[in-house]
């Protein structure tokens, strides 16, 4: 992509009332827009994160067995009311709207009802089972106050998936299935090393459910830690009961407490929205039979947000090659028609590069490399042509390294 | 895909309130289920569909050195306000909702008020135009009735591209090159024998515009069209003045009347949006100028929709090669061993295949294969194994062919 055609451009100054570092970073180096408080464009450079960020899920969850689909936002309150999450009081962060006729609608918040709803039609019998269905889809949460940037949307994109077992023993299965795939979502994302698996409350399901958390001072969350155990307790969740339920030896633990975001939840529902909406199916033996569920969920603008948020340095961003918008980054010192071939031939062997091709100064160009944090910088300067090279360097090192024009493209074929 | 996994399945009859044919034969296929009228939500089988167009339609765009991203739904009132679109007597079709505080929001209907704005932030100079920016991005209109299946959404996924150009001069050479690049997208999907350029009333903007019509009695449009000439009239606009205004002879034009849908328009949108929001650039004198606008529209689902609407027979859907969820249906009748190796080759060698596994009658597999409509079928069976050979047939024909096993891969790959 050339930058010179790319419309966002870096900024030196933002809005004072962005006051979460990942957006105020976002927002300057031109990945995202702030519409109101949680509630983001992402400009060219950052829907390429969001989609890098997708793909290793979505190839994680195909893996598995897992099926994609796309609900909807409009919800009719039906389902909703026979499950009881329709009412306000059970469920505070409703965002309705009305049909012309006046019908009440709400604005889908998470999808168990719906998914639940459109199973009916598919899972009539034991050999129909078990189903993991998931989703990219726009959520609406109406958050009384959204101050931590991208991290905590009235409308960002989550991916959901849900699965449909014969019983408790295969969810289980499942379940711990997930907390694998999980960890190397949040491991290919780059903050495999600051996640934990973290027990905590669960819920109205089940008596404990586990979240990921990743370290971070911009997080909402605490956690005590066990940094060699790799084992977590979300804070407000701690108690006694815990060792025991879990068989953990408290005098083996060494906790250490520490701020965190949870990037990911999964759940035991049980046959709690199953039973109220009718989800059965005919056993081996004809008998009728409740569908055990679960649901699993990883906010993207969250991971994203947290991303920036531990990779980063006083200059910007520095993301992590997995889902950086791109490889490289090919800075033309007065030099565009060498930079040109260049460029051409990187985009032709498969390696994504934003090139500035601008008609700017030096320092201007270092800069905007630095606070984008493209992985590798590229620089071919009348310098470096002497020598018929580039200068390479990485954004989270200070080595620069001289490589002959030749030998680049291999050169970044192998790096990591 | 093995067909065993998919979680949906084909239906021999769907609710009786569903009266458009695209959607009958969609949900009865597995491809969509109904929310409630104009809300669909996208099964695997769909939103591959889905997925195909926009892929198609992403790299027509990315050609012409358009760039995606991605704004929001939740819509503050105040740059509505400014370009007097907000209130319901000026557009009726807005869904609102509102904040804890109690501030009205709305869910974009179109994106043209969003975009100016955020192109406030980097369009200041003349050397920063023009650019062109597009998203796919759910739409919501609060329609009176939805009642042509998935060809008219209350809430839908739209491509809309907008042009912010220096002035008419620039914008018009983008106008003319979008009509063609309209009739490559809509040639790539299969219609574009049917699909017209109609001319139409321009609305507030300029006196004309036009549209995309595709010949289809499913169409709530009407047009007058000369088959030969490719020229079409939308009739609710057609006057002697069009004849004078674009210079055609009547006489020469033999014009038929039919019933078309619209599968998308381009719009001129001129100073309307950039004067009342203030997006304005210096020109090479320093002097302050006014953005030129236009927006361009394709409704993802409604395109979809079309196809089905015009490639279907009395046994199901005819998916176009370029759209369909796969290339080929491998049908396995009691020969899961051999067929299993067949899928496995089919997919290393990069052909998307469904494989239908299942423990399944041959008349029921067929069934559900017409009804898929995807443009290959291979059988597989006791027979055709005799002569290491499988049978192929093409789902729009009904000569079958005998092929050999080792030669199936070449000829998929050859054929078109």
């Amino acid at each position: 992509m050339k930058q010179s055609k790319l419309f966002t451009k870096t900024r030196k100054s933002i809005s004072a009332d962005e006051t979460s570092k990942n957006a105020q970073l976002l927002i300057r180096a031109g990945f995202v827009h702030k519409e109101m408080a949680g509630v983001y464009t992402f400009l060219p450079l950052g829907l390429r994160v969001i989609e890098k960020i997708k793909d290793i899920i979505r190839e994680e969850l195909n893996n598995i067995g897992a099926f994609e689909l796309k609900m909807t936002t409009l919800q009719q309150k039906d389902i909703w009311e026979k499950t009881d999450r329709w009412d306000e009081k059970k469920v505070d962060d409703w965002f309705r709207t009305n049909l012309k006729n006046g019908a009440e609608l709400g604005l889908a918040f998470t999808h168990e009802e719906p998914l639940t709803n459109i199973m009916k039609n598919y899972i009539l019998s034991y050999k129909d089972l078990p189903v993991y269905a998931y989703q990219f889809q726009t959520k609406f949460r109406n958050e009384l106050r959204a101050k931590s940037g991208i991290m905590r949307g009235r409308e960002f994109i989550m991916k959901d998936l849900y699965d449909f077992s014969l019983n408790k023993e295969e969810h289980d299965k499942f379940y711990e299935k997930m907390k694998s795939v999980y960890m190397k979502i949040f491991n290919r994302v780059g903050i495999g090393d600051k996640t934990y698996l973290t027990m905590s409350s669960g819920g109205s399901f089940s008596k404990y459910s586990f979240e990921f958390q990743t370290i971070s001072n911009a997080g909402e969350d605490v956690i005590l830690y066990d940094k060699d155990k790799k084992i977590a307790i979300n804070k407000d969740d701690y108690s006694e009961e815990i060792f025991i339920d879990f068989n953990l030896k408290k005098e083996e633990l060494k906790f250490r407490e520490a701020k965190s975001i949870e990037v990911g939840d999964i759940y035991t529902l049980g046959e709690k929205y199953s039973k109220a909406l009718g989800l059965t199916y005919k056993d081996k033996k004809g008998r009728e039979r409740v569908v055990y569920m679960g649901s699993y969920g990883i906010g993207i603008p969250r991971l994203m947000g947290t991303v920036v948020e531990i990779f980063n340095d006083e200059k910007g961003i520095i993301w992590p090659e997995s889902v950086a918008p791109f490889k490289a980054h090919l800075l033309s010192l007065n030099q565009n028609e060498k930079a040109e071939e260049l460029y051409k031939k990187l985009e032709q062997a498969g390696i994504e590069v934003l090139y500035d091709d601008r008609d700017a100064r030096p320092g201007e160009k270092f800069a905007d490399a630095d606070l984008i944090g493209i992985p590798y910088r590229i620089i071919i300067s009348a310098k470096t042509l002497k020598e018929n090279s580039v200068e390479l360097k990485k954004r989270d090192s200070d080595e620069v390294e001289m490589v002959k024009i030749d030998e680049l493209i291999n050169k970044l074929k192998v790096k990591k």
